[in-house]
């Protein structure tokens, strides 16, 4: 048998011809090779390169002069360069409508976020002038329409309420409210500048929809005392100290209150509906709020004698724009802590709405977002945000939407928007003076309600039962623990999801399709049939110190219970172990040493570990650590069907 | 062309025949199938047992009647029934030789120990008389030998002594340390119980070789207090408040103890470099200890009148068995977080030395040792330790080696070993009167230096650069912050390495080897050819919310690359992309979605996305999510080689 003895070592593949028998054609078996020499330097390299610069973001700069560099670095850093002079003017009617209708949805929305981060309503209106503006010259994404989400709102005003009180402190809660701005867009702009995007990805989608059902429920139920009309309720969050807050406050029900939050409601519900049923009347849902303020502003002015009185509304707002607060950052002092973690963890909740909402509508667009550039724009818009008295914003899903469905072309329907808030600020802001705090309620509670995702959660359930679970951890945390916890609950699981899948990964055994060289697993194709005295397992994962001794335990065991079949079934005795190593895309020090192991372990019972097509990683570690060579020539195949073809025709030789 | 239409929904394998030319012979193609029907209650059930049952425990007990079932399960509770009927006398004489032995190291060894958890020294021999009785009686390893251990002393006294002095407050210390004992005890008996014992195995060896390393540094600086005879000496840990320590204490100085410890430490070193050198001379490295605690006590006690007052003895040693202290345990109070924090760190840490001590001479002798059971046994003993005045024990690596080399055969050795302490404790305890304290710390500083092992150190930086990293980081980690904050970076680094490679896959662009059904990373086999009109792209891990957007991206990139390499080239356009999905051994909702989204975006550039071989979880995931069926027959595929094959042949064709 003419066996390369230099096989192994090798740099280049050779195929070997075997002559069993002269009536036979010869059989040709092919060499595992190394690949080719790379210096430690050069694959940290490239590893590191894939690590942080996947999207490979300087490949346009190739091969280009120095001004054409500046240019392209210009426009890299500020895209409004980059689709700036291309813009036309007859892009500009659709982008009119867009923002004109994105601003009718924001401007409620603005008001009512604000509410739900304890913040004074015109806070809304400021973080829907100025943030808009900056993401216009530094974002990519042509259809995110930026301003205060709910979710962030929610958890911004939960987090910081538990330590200070809006109403008893208000010019501490507004300057931690303005620091944690800033620290969430420090976070952003951060995680964007160190490429370090991929951190948003270990928050999964399963685990998000759990979470961001649980935040729809609890801003529902906050909204609560504004649609009864209670004066007195709780401060917390979690569903049951609400309830109870509710029912122990009957008496300060209005029903003026519940009539018009009811109907507000009812219309509000029923626009989104017909929203829904029917794309191209988007607008029927996106010009409802703005309607509903409108009309329930007029119904308390008309009736401010007679029902006024027991509506509680707005009250009266100040003229102008957005004041300077970079003098209300706040970073020393005991609750410096407490501003740093609101922000990290409203930095990160933003940044995921953010980012999704823009990666949803460029891939629908067939146009690409980077993920990295796009957090630093989301982090200097929340940045400068909150050094003009603005609070957390990103991309929200719903005004996006509008948006997209407006047929909004660039960024310029954020800056229409921006420019009809700047007119509300200036003129219109007495007109909010009789504006009723129900109609806020019910407009908050028709935004939330899109985001209880029961369709994805029942095909969640039916598609994967541990992703279900992460789902209703989540959901459940949310709802009874805080929102935190909820949200730390999602991450965590998330990570045990990955790690438990790492610790415990799938062995296989594999069997010939007759007739064929296709080899495959017993328990999935039915007609692959064992080979007598070989057990070839197909290992499933990489072989870290995380499953190295599971895999180790597991292998043997297959063997035990080979043997004993083989026993039971009076065949011929096992003789080789074969482990598929296609999916062993990466092995460590402890994964060699288990292999390494497990040889020896097998050679002392008579059984010869023999290991097919081992990924380039794993070749050159084994090769390192020098356990490459106590294989040999016949212990390392490049395909399962070599490894048997070969294998056979030296059963019985001594 | 013949393509069955069920094909993807079917449960069976089918090979279809294609004719293409009546000249050559027809392509026979095989078809993916679903895995057989299994209800979601069976698949979790398979899961779960998986998870937490690997190994299958209650193997031996089918088919077998109940007093057998009875009889095995007391065998699997406790193991003496197993061994101990079977053992015979001839056993007994390496029994006592190995157990005298490890006791002739216990002795001074515990005390040493001991000292290093700032507990008074009799503790350490009543912890090398309980413990290792109730492993005689629970444990399955024949070799391991139990009693204090030097790292999970040093943790235990390191963490007590930040809030609670051991000088100052003796008795809260020592309440603590066995309330610690029993926290530990109760953990690891959990661990065991609940079968979660795959936790430990997330601390990668790579990083406990760097904690390993800092500790037995941090271990042997602290013995420089009674090396150099300094009375007044730091409580902090790290390295440079001790060297300062040092620096500044050189007035008391005792040069009597400086020399009498260079001796001892010249004495124990050269010993142990002769049984390293001739492992056959394993007594001489064992006896050096006793002998030098023998010779260093004989000499005190002669010249007590002229050198005795400079060199600090133990002192008086009380005589008698173990006192109970179950009434000391602390279960309320301010500290009684810090006594079960201490007690998860120092548990896990005994518990991994004890496991892997266990595994290491288990299969040198080819027996198993189950994890789990060890982890009860373990737990256990320290439970009922911390009720009989012992603080944590575990299997100790340097004395279990002796006991191998010794010829232990049983656990037998641990209760000769146990009564060897017994006879100390009742009998010999006066004789440790004048044992100097300079004979413990020459004792500890050889017992731990042989835990910093440069040589592995090395191997890690040639074969695994990243191993070797967080190894380093373990090692500075207990170096200069502390030794907690060294143990959670040990297994951060562990874990962010697993999920850093969960979220940046491999992806790799495979070719043909010429004249064969093999297609190959081009990368790594460099005769592998690409195919004109195809990318193969392998993907080497599988498809989870970590990576999805990653994937999806990187594959475009791949996709773009190819497609600006065929124009520099003029090739032939490309027309599909085969996804070898044989390393996707696993995909999550996320995963499914990517699928489609990516079939979607190639099927706007007019590019076919087509799978080959995806595992049986995947095929049953795409199909529960109806994923699977917008692929149809022709973009499913068992080997690269047939996709390639049927492809080509619908080439031009309309």
């Amino acid at each position: 048998m003419g066996v390369n003895p230099n096989r192994v070592a090798g740099r280049e593949t050779t195929s070997i011809l075997i002559q069993t028998d002269s009536s036979l054609p010869p059989l040709e078996i092919h060499t595992v090779c190394l690949p080719p020499n790379k210096t430690a330097f050069h694959g940290l390299k490239r590893r590191l390169c894939e690590i942080f610069f996947p999207d490979d973001p300087l490949y346009g700069f190739k091969n280009q002069t120095f001004l054409k560099k500046f240019i392209l670095g210009l426009q890299y850093l500020l895209p409004i360069f980059q689709w700036g002079p291309n813009y036309r003017l007859s892009l500009l009617k659709s982008d009119i409508i867009s923002g004109l209708t994105i601003a009718s949805l924001a401007i409620p929305q603005g008001i009512s976020y604000a509410k739900l981060a304890n913040l004074p309503p015109i806070l809304g209106l400021y973080s829907s002038f100025v943030p808009p503006l900056i993401y216009a010259i530094l974002g990519s994404s042509r259809h995110l329409a930026v301003g205060p989400v709910s979710i962030a709102s929610l958890v911004m005003g939960s987090m910081l309420e538990e330590k200070v009180s809006h109403s008893g402190n208000p010019v501490l809660y507004l300057q931690l409210a303005f620091t944690a701005t800033f620290f969430a867009g420090l976070f952003q702009a951060s995680l964007g500048l160190l490429r370090l995007g991929f951190i948003i990805d270990f928050l999964s989608k399963a685990t998000l929809i759990g979470f961001m059902a649980g935040a729809a429920i609890i801003v529902s139920l906050q909204q609560l005392k504004g649609l009864l009309g209670v004066v007195h309720f709780t401060t917390k969050m979690q569903i049951v100290p609400v309830l109870s807050s509710v029912f122990h406050n009957t008496r300060e029900f209005s029903w003026q209150t519940i009539v018009m939050g009811l109907c507000l409601l009812v219309f509000l519900m029923a626009t989104r509906h017909i929203s829904i049923r029917n794309p191209r009347l988007f607008w029927v849902s996106a010009a409802a709020p703005l309607t509903s303020v409108i009309l329930s502003t007029l119904v308390v002015f008309f009736f401010r004698e007679s029902v006024g009185n027991h509506i509680s509304t707005i009250g009266p707002l100040i003229k102008g724009l957005n004041p300077p607060s970079a003098s209300m950052l706040y970073f020393h002092g005991p609750f410096l802590s407490l501003a740093i973690k609101t922000g990290l963890v409203t930095g990160i909740l933003s940044l995921t709405e953010g980012i999704a909402v823009g990666r949803t509508f460029a891939s629908l667009r067939n146009y690409q977002v980077d993920g990295n550039k796009e957090m630093m724009a989301i982090g200097v818009m929340n940045m400068t945000g909150s050094c003009s008295s603005c609070f957390v914003t990103t991309g929200s899903f719903s005004r996006s939407a509008v948006n997209y469905n407006g047929g909004a072309q660039s960024a310029v329907s954020n800056i229409v928007m921006a420019a009809t808030v700047l007119v509300t600020l200036l003129f219109l802001m007495p007109l909010f003076k009789y504006t009723p705090n129900v109609v806020l309620a019910a407009i908050i509670i028709t935004a939330v309600i899109g985001l209880v995702d029961y369709p994805t959660a029942l095909k969640l359930w039916k598609v994967d039962k541990l992703d279900f679970l992460a789902c209703m951890c989540a959901f459940f945390g949310v709802l009874f623990i805080s929102v935190q916890i909820g949200l730390a609950l999602a991450i965590g699981i998330s990570i045990l999801k990955i790690l438990l899948h790492v610790t415990r990964p799938n062995t296989v055994v594999m069997g010939n399709i007759p007739c064929t060289q296709i080899y495959q697993n017993l328990s999935h194709y039915e007609e692959a049939k064992r080979v007598p005295s070989f057990l070839i397992l197909g290992i499933e994962s990489p072989i870290y110190f995380a499953n190295s001794t599971y895999l180790q335990e597991r292998i043997l065991r297959w063997v035990r219970e080979e043997e004993e079949r083989i026993q039971v079934n009076d065949e011929s005795s096992m003789k080789w172990l074969i482990l598929d190593m296609t999916a062993v895309t990466a092995i460590d020090t402890s994964g060699i040493e288990t292999i390494n192991e497990l040889r020896k372990t097998l050679d002392r019972r008579s059984i010869q570990l023999v290991l097919v097509n081992p990924t380039a990683e794993v070749v050159e570690k084994l090769h390192q650590s020098d356990v490459l060579e106590s294989f040999g020539a016949d212990r390392l195949y490049l395909t399962v069907g070599e490894a048997v073809a070969a294998l056979s025709l030296t059963k019985g030789r001594p």
